[in-house]
């Protein structure tokens, strides 16, 4: 048997042509999207007004397995893609585990993470509607810096809104955008109706990726020419996201190589649904016996402590409804957080298949996330993101399990991003000034208590 | 003929297994080091204090044409080597070109540049001596990054003397090599004699690297197990460098490819010296008929602008002296700088190239250095390096020639490294608060009459 590199690169040839759509094979799908008035399912034409025609479509399609990449977006990937699939031969050396562990490597390139996937095929389709420019949000700025990317290269207008935190923690976030041609602003902020009477409610609130996204939507349903655009939690991003399973399921079936263990950091779930997409067919479809496993902050729990229930998308409730695992849509981690991963609910796709037991879910604390990282970083030269460490941290967990059991598991992480604009936590942490955070039950029940009734 | 990909790899088993040295091949040789008391040429055992005994081999090695690669460092080098050839076909295209330009792109690792190749060798050359640590400078940083994380891989200490306007300018910088172990001290510093004594003298002062590398060599001469090592400049270094330059090569001819212009930038030389060292053998031999290209700042024009001459290598003139083109070695290029290679003098292999006509050299101010690297940034999606930048502005420059003249050139230039932790230049350009700052005539000459007489 040859001998496995340290990076299974595919050749662009191998690069795949469509993006797959996990609802299709789903047996269980998503439940839809309600319209917050009526409380009906949203129509394509209800949601026209803020999201380009393309996406929409792909947001409601249940049932088309595959979906075209589009040419243009298609060579753009090219410039970035296919991603490495690294073996990481010292990590194991330095756990001294008997289990064979693999990440999805997302960060080669200057957006630093996986988002650049979604943005430039959601920028694309904003582009081919004719659009003038498109509105977001962003909390750790790596959304943002992948829509201003893409939007820099097709020559498209984005208006960024920062959750005012990671503005402040990420100075240099800021200014890669804006070299990108970007305009960003911190939410909340006095430039939306939205953003003044969140203000005024909680004055001297650090923001969150609700807020954000509110002042975002209002942007966009009230400039001429403009829609909003999400990084994670929709179903057309987890479709785009796809890429990364499936280059990752070509890279292992090059060295016949079966994962026993799936491991993603989730937040909306972008990275996660992306990355096991095509594993979780197959484990529906009984030809795969793997353990699926998603990590999230215990400061921000929604699938280890939330609700499984229709919820606001926003604090500001402009959004359709969604059903999700939720903490409630005015749910603002502690501020000490710094590990990204901070929306309050979890895509409506994961959400279900969580719910129906084809997924685990843990929640780790960020000191020991940051060990992990910090750990890494060392033996396997990449700098982390704070998001993707949550993921390190389990994937490590599962290999000092083998170096007990002694069995040499094939363990397949997905490192979505880099850190080198959370150099902040990196000093809170190297410093010793880092705490954790997890929230109390009383806390939870009292953002819970903001869930909308449906009936 | 197959179309070439947007990025060429090459298989890790296509990766070089010895370093080239292109002394060997050169007629006429690089000058040797002179010890600054006696004015005679440096043998081993006088830089034995200062450097590892396997370095000063290398060092001194004018004659052996290949180094065989250590198999840890070749391990290590397969973390994120080889590195991709990339054909910048969005550029070409941005720039109506009928030109055919490549990058060769040393950015894809964690310290950001190919500091790294270099830095983990020197670092397995240190621990195999038995060695207890190392020190150095840095200037902008990439070197210091690299050498923290060669260190916090191989577990020797890593003190780094850092110029202190780096220090200020990229506070980020510092924590990266934290993360990875490193005790980083702005230079000068109050820690060293040299130190205190340029304090005294010049109060104030923003550093420089010549500052900053007396004040690494003291402290590395004055602690038992420690020695210094350097990321530029000397002969040892270009020898590691080759790998960019032997992988380009093979990259090249996997697609018969023959490059009619190489370029890349020029500080103390250490990309350049590797990046060139196959094909200047080549043009030395006959068998290539390429254009060489050195560009360096105009705020810091050794090649340009300075003398061929034997200089100290730091300020302190605790180093032996180095026949190169340089602007004394006093130089300080102005606060306003912001682009990197800082460097007063240029490698003894590169200043006799130079010399004997084997190679061009071309100046750039910064303003139009960020320019190129903001336009390179939008169409490539890569944020350069202020330093990769210069290589950059002028590949576009020889490229827009080319439309002109309708010429389908191969032009073959060296993207060092990645501009995350540039960001306050960028910034001071976004914001249009950049200047531009070309010495004039009677500076260089009041620098250059520090020059040592030799006889």
């Amino acid at each position: 048997m040859e001998k496995i590199p340290y990076k299974i690169y595919l050749t662009e040839n191998e690069m795949p042509r469509a993006w797959y759509n996990l609802r299709a094979d789903m047996k269980n799908k998503p439940a839809p999207l309600l319209n917050p008035g009526t409380h009906q399912p949203m129509k394509a034409e209800e949601l026209s007004p803020v999201f380009c025609e393309e996406l929409i479509k792909q947001e409601l399609d249940n049932d088309t397995p595959y979906f075209e990449i589009p040419q243009e977006v298609y060579d753009f990937y090219k410039m970035y893609r296919p991603s490495p699939l690294v073996r990481a031969y010292c990590l194991e050396q330095a756990l001294d585990t008997p289990a064979h562990i693999y990440y999805k490597f997302e960060g080669n390139n200057t957006s630093g993470s996986h988002k650049l996937n979604s943005a430039i095929a959601q920028a694309y389709y904003a582009k081919k509607q004719g659009l003038k420019g498109v509105t977001t949000e962003t909390g750790a700025g790596q959304w943002g810096t992948a829509l201003s990317m893409a939007c820099g290269y097709l020559g498209l207008d984005c208006k960024v809104y920062m959750v005012k935190v990671s503005y402040e923690q990420k100075p240099f976030r800021r200014e890669v955008m804006r070299t990108y041609g970007a305009d960003v602003t911190p939410s909340p902020s006095e430039s939306t109706a939205i953003g003044r009477k969140i203000l005024a409610e909680h004055p001297g609130t650090t923001g969150s990726l609700g807020c954000a996204i509110s002042e975002a939507v209002e942007v966009a349903t009230s400039t001429p020419g403009y829609r909003y655009v999400l990084g994670s939690v929709l179903n057309q991003v987890l479709l785009h996201q796809s890429i990364i399973g499936l280059e990752t399921e070509a890279a292992l079936k090059k060295y016949d190589i079966v994962p026993d263990v799936i491991i993603g950091c989730a937040g909306g779930g972008s990275n996660l649904g992306g990355l096991i997409a095509p594993f979780m067919r197959d484990k529906i479809q009984g030809k795969l016996d793997a353990r699926i496993i998603a990590v999230e902050p215990a400061s921000c729990p929604s699938l280890t402590r939330g609700k499984y229930a229709y919820d606001f998308c926003d604090t500001g409730m402009v959004c359709p409804l969604a059903k999700m695992y939720t903490l409630g849509s005015n749910f603002i981690p502690a501020p000490n957080h710094a590990g990204g991963l901070r929306y309050h609910g979890m895509s409506s796709v994961l959400s279900q298949l969580y719910d129906d037991g084809l997924m685990e879910a843990v929640s780790v604390v960020q000191t020991d996330v940051f060990a992990a990282a910090e750990k890494f970083a060392r033996v396997e030269g990449i700098l982390p993101a704070p998001e993707s460490s949550h993921a390190i941290k389990v994937a490590m967990d599962e290999a000092l399990k083998c170096r007990e059991t002694g069995e040499a598991k094939n363990i397949v992480f997905g490192l979505t991003g880099t850190g080198y604009f959370d150099l902040v936590a990196y000093q809170r942490y190297n410093d010793g000034e880092m705490t954790d955070y997890i929230p109390t039950d009383e806390e939870l029940a009292k953002s819970l208590a903001t869930l909308p009734v449906i009936d």
